[in-house]
């Protein structure tokens, strides 16, 4: 972020996050330049730069949005069936490779993701974004546990598995196009899931 | 694979695929140079171009071995008990992040597939990495199910989510560091072997 983040206008924060991801789901991160940015936004470079001083700072700010928006969407949903709500979850885990568009853009946070060792610029809005994802995964499995609707599980665990299983189905799935080990994946998933929530006969 | 890669003799491709492993695992890929390759090498940089043509065919040769190993490795536990093989197999998916060297090269893989969509001299050896997993692992699932010593699931989909699961850890623990989930993570795996092989309950 730059100097005071508070500082960027949230109305700008979003438009430059929009542009950033459009961006990256079609270049990638290596081959991502503030002009490509500046190609899928209203803004020139220079209005890009008013606000952020270097290109992973733009893509802080996308990732920061996206955990914001990660957190209000379970907040919203906080309520529901936990059974309903983890459902939901799992289909925005397990993103279809057919959807081009989410398949860009996890295939460049997987990038991003091999760059936090060696970036701090993206490794705080990134850690932000996971802990985001798991926290709230967590969350929905503990209700279900407290509700009697779910088996035993350690939410946290539950979390990891799911979570790590939807980051790596990235790889061979999404990037690669392996397409019949993504389709058994989504089919183990569900499977999974049928089971947790099958508690009665736990 | 430079014009025809039979050409190189395995001593020199074992030689290049050690070197350029070390190399990964050090800088990762967006910062690898031939120059870094020849520094984990006895072979000088003009070396390495004498049997390869670019620094991704030389990481080419590294995926292949790699790919090699890891088919080699499962033909030599073939006739051993599932269980047994199934646990070592999570053992090398679900790399422990004091590793400090295979948490590298599990990073720099991350970073390999990400790039998959828009590279195919990475591509082919990458999808032949990934087959070769998926495929050993359903050979253990399926031989469990055969022997009735695991319940009844699909070899594809459960190998199908170990890999996705091992490779997602590498983001949010290797990359990122969260030890709590790596942990929580690796316990949630055993349970579910657990639950896998406990056919007598099923």
């Amino acid at each position: 972020m730059s100097e005071n983040e508070d500082a960027v206008p949230p109305a700008a924060r979003a438009e430059v996050a929009d542009a950033v991801r459009t961006a990256l789901a079609k270049h990638g991160y290596a081959r991502l330049t503030t002009a490509k940015i500046a190609a899928e936004s209203e803004k020139s470079e220079a209005g890009l730069y008013y606000y952020y001083d270097t290109k992973d700072e733009m893509i802080g700010a996308f990732l920061d949005v996206a955990a914001d928006r990660y957190a209000s969407e379970f907040e919203a949903a906080a309520a529901g069936d936990p059974e309903a709500r983890l459902r939901a979850v799992c289909d925005s885990l397990f993103v279809d490779r057919e959807d081009e568009d989410a398949s860009g853009v996890n295939v460049a946070v997987m990038e991003l993701l091999s760059h936090a060792p060696y970036n701090e610029t993206l490794r705080d809005p990134l850690e932000t974004l996971e802990r985001n994802a798991l926290d709230r995964i967590a969350d929905i499995v503990a209700d279900g546990v407290d509700q009697g609707t779910f088996r035993e599980v350690d939410p946290e665990g539950v979390a990891a598995l799911l979570l790590a299983a939807g980051n790596g189905s990235t790889g061979f799935y999404l990037a690669l196009g392996l397409d019949d080990a993504g389709a058994a994946l989504h089919d183990q998933v569900d499977a999974y899931v049928d089971w947790l929530v099958a508690a009665d006969s736990a």
